[in-house]
């Protein structure tokens, strides 16, 4: 695998090809807008996105997704609600079939699927594995400590996987419980809104502990739910992402969640960002797929009311912290 | 149960003393030394713990531990390091056998024991019960939303603490996990330790959340080993007490770990603080424990060797960042 391509040019996927070219590959990174791609490419720096951090020269800027998809080993940065739109454009591309990694956190609003849902619905038959964990782009870009999960059913080709990517400061682990490694990074945004509300209203650091606790009890319920192991819950993927997201002011929906809690509006708020809090349509997904799957979700559920349906802040957030007392443990 | 004692008045217990007013209780209020006894008295404010805080008038203060051990509900919130001495003042005095709750967290360092042990040597025969969890005692003073685990044995006196205690800012939660519901509480602050060092080190959020997670799993284990349950490490007493302590600067060990990374040392730190950092200790049990448990804790162990025994801090937190890769899932 000496060719990496990364398909997504946002802060996390210019991280993964800086990281990659780091590693010693050859790396096509490609970004949607053949403005930004230029951009990219003339300033070898991601401004936009990932401002700060120079561009190997090992890395080709491309809006042609022909030229990525061409790549033994694709990494798929792009925003979850946009995944199934890439695929398709892809479909016609690939060369034999590629390694695919999604690098993408979310549920997709429409059909309530999660990404290796959706990648193998519009790619039947593509090798699929996840890498996800508690990842500040920023930080692997400045080649900080961190640590992710790789997901995958063939323990070969993850290993593969975790060789290519795998340095000194960027350390993979390996699982192959595909679904649950996707849940905690798919909820962990709906849930970072929900921790900063409480902050956001003077609620403390108790009550965003107990939020985070009670949080990924939910969280680990959808995943079983949905396929996923219990234990995968305790990884990077599950503690170590809700964590990150849910207790750092560089999450991007926490600081949505903040604002939200101090009392601005939410189409004021979205309005002033060029990024995605990707928290608020997952909010959505996520209330849809509990319904479906008959899980119990209030945190979330009442971020959805919040967000989506002009639910009163001080009555959703007050219903959740006041449920009854009741046994500690629940099998998740 | 309308008189409740709290021993110990340090934050958390006067904390305690002002919510089990609040909730309606005559409350005596025990302080070891009769200066401190006597100044909170007058003053009506624990002016060196939990300055900004009114007493209510329903809260008797005292140095006599025989007044507070008589009550029929025992709150024990002295330090870890403490509690053996405290018990055996207390069981010449005890009027039947009260129902104490331990909430002092920690491991004995000379014994390696945990507090329901300590406890459960000096005074034989106590009920015994624990409340634990995410609980800064500023906010708990200031009725900020709290959720807490109360772990008790026998449920229907874990429901009868549940009531005494909890209101609608307070909220228990209870287990039968005695044990499990402790080792969060008793080694988290290790933990915290380690994520200060991080951050003070520059390593940036994602090494703690990696941290976090690994540190968790270690916990796991030591828990296990001594006879609790893996599913408690997922509640209040776990997840919810270690994610608020590595990452509030309201941490004590948080954030001496933060000054150790930026290379003060820890004698001076010590002499600094009237409050105990109680993960000094702590990490010097845990180690001892976790040998003769035969307990794989590579984090506890390197704080303790940062701590205790002159090991270089880079080469510990870099040996435990840079593990070899291996499989995400550890049973816990």
């Amino acid at each position: 695998m000496s060719e990496i391509a990364v398909v997504g040019a946002g802060a996390w996927g210019t991280a993964l090809a800086v990281l990659a070219a780091r590693r010693g590959h050859d790396v096509i990174l490609w970004a949607y807008a053949a403005g930004l791609a230029a951009e990219i490419g003339r300033a070898r720096e991601n401004v936009a996105y990932l401002p700060g951090v120079s561009l190997e020269a090992t890395i080709r800027v491309t809006s042609v997704l022909e030229q990525a998809a061409a790549a033994p080993l694709v990494l798929l940065a792009v925003p979850a609600q946009h995944l199934r739109g890439v695929c398709r454009t892809m479909a016609g591309h690939l060369r034999g079939t590629p390694a695919l990694v999604i690098c993408a956190k979310g549920i997709e609003v429409e059909s309530g699927e999660l990404m290796s849902e959706v990648v193998g619905t519009e790619l039947p038959g593509a090798k699929v594995a996840v890498l996800t964990g508690p990842t500040f782009a920023a930080e692997v870009a400045r080649d900080l400590p961190t640590a992710v999960t790789v997901a995958c059913a063939d323990a070969e080709r993850g290993a593969a996987i975790v060789a290519a990517l795998g340095g000194a400061t960027f350390r993979p682990y390996l699982t192959d419980d595909v679904i649950g490694a996707q849940v905690g990074g798919a909820v962990k945004n709906v849930l970072a809104i929900a921790c900063g509300i409480a902050f956001g209203r003077g609620f403390g650091d108790n009550a965003r502990a107990a939020l985070i606790t009670r949080g990924l009890a939910e969280i680990g319920r959808l995943s079983v739910a949905l396929g996923g192991r219990p234990e995968t819950l305790m990884g990077l993927s599950g503690v170590g992402d809700v964590t990150l997201t849910c207790t750092s002011t560089q999450s991007r929906n926490y600081t949505l969640g903040v604002a939200l809690g101090e009392g601005r509006r939410l189409a004021a708020l979205l309005a002033d960002r060029i990024t995605v809090a990707e928290g608020v349509p997952s909010a959505r997904a996520v209330a849809v797929l509990a319904a479906r799957k008959r899980v119990d979700m209030p945190i979330a559920l009442a971020v959805d009311a919040v967000l989506h349906h002009g639910a009163d802040l001080d009555r959703e957030i007050g219903a959740v912290l006041a449920r009854p007392f009741r046994s500690e443990v629940e099998r998740v």
